[in-house]
């Protein structure tokens, strides 16, 4: 279905505007592993309606991407990031502990 | 009303989740500055709908605020941002362009 890699973040950005049932249900697809008849199973449920609620969620999931585009500012901020220290390390100035200390603080900075 | 600077961070974070409307009226009177009634005016109907289209909208921008929280995490990261900056400034083998240069790409950063 759905790329898992995908699907984590959008849950990380998005997953507060799901229910908690939602939230559930796509975390034991796509973070747990769990199988469609496992879920079923444990929500007392069809296979089928399992199926159906991931596939609403991906698309609700999508859609907010869509108009607010966390996912693809966060995956720009990492570029910029990346370039930044790239720059970074070619200033001689800079030893590497200062540099791993600047990396570390622009990780924290664009993960919060 | 509601305070004018929030509003239009608000707006700057959610109005992709307004209608094209909304985001008109929203702009005319936190961001333009026109009145109730001129915008009733422009929008060919009375003060009162204006009023309680914006009191709709502002409540929906605090409800996403609520969830996502993009503008406290925004603020997070200035704040973050500040911090690192006022240390790097105390070392001494980054010289002030150096500086400069690294406020003005992680000001793009944090802007994404």
């Amino acid at each position: 279905m759905e790329d898992r890699f995908e699907v984590s973040i959008l849950l990380d950005f998005y997953g507060t505007l799901l229910t908690d049932k939602q939230i559930d249900i796509m975390n034991m697809y796509f973070n747990e592993d769990l199988s469609l008849g496992e879920i079923a199973e444990i929500n007392e449920t069809s296979r089928q309606a399992i199926h159906d609620s991931i596939k609403r969620c991906y698309k609700q999931l999508k859609n907010h991407e869509d108009k607010l585009k966390l996912k693809e500012k966060y995956l720009n901020k990492k570029t910029e990031k990346e370039n930044l220290m790239k720059e970074l390390s070619k200033v001689e100035s800079i030893d590497n502990d200062l540099l791993e200390y600047i990396d570390k603080k622009l990780e924290l900075i664009i993960n919060i």
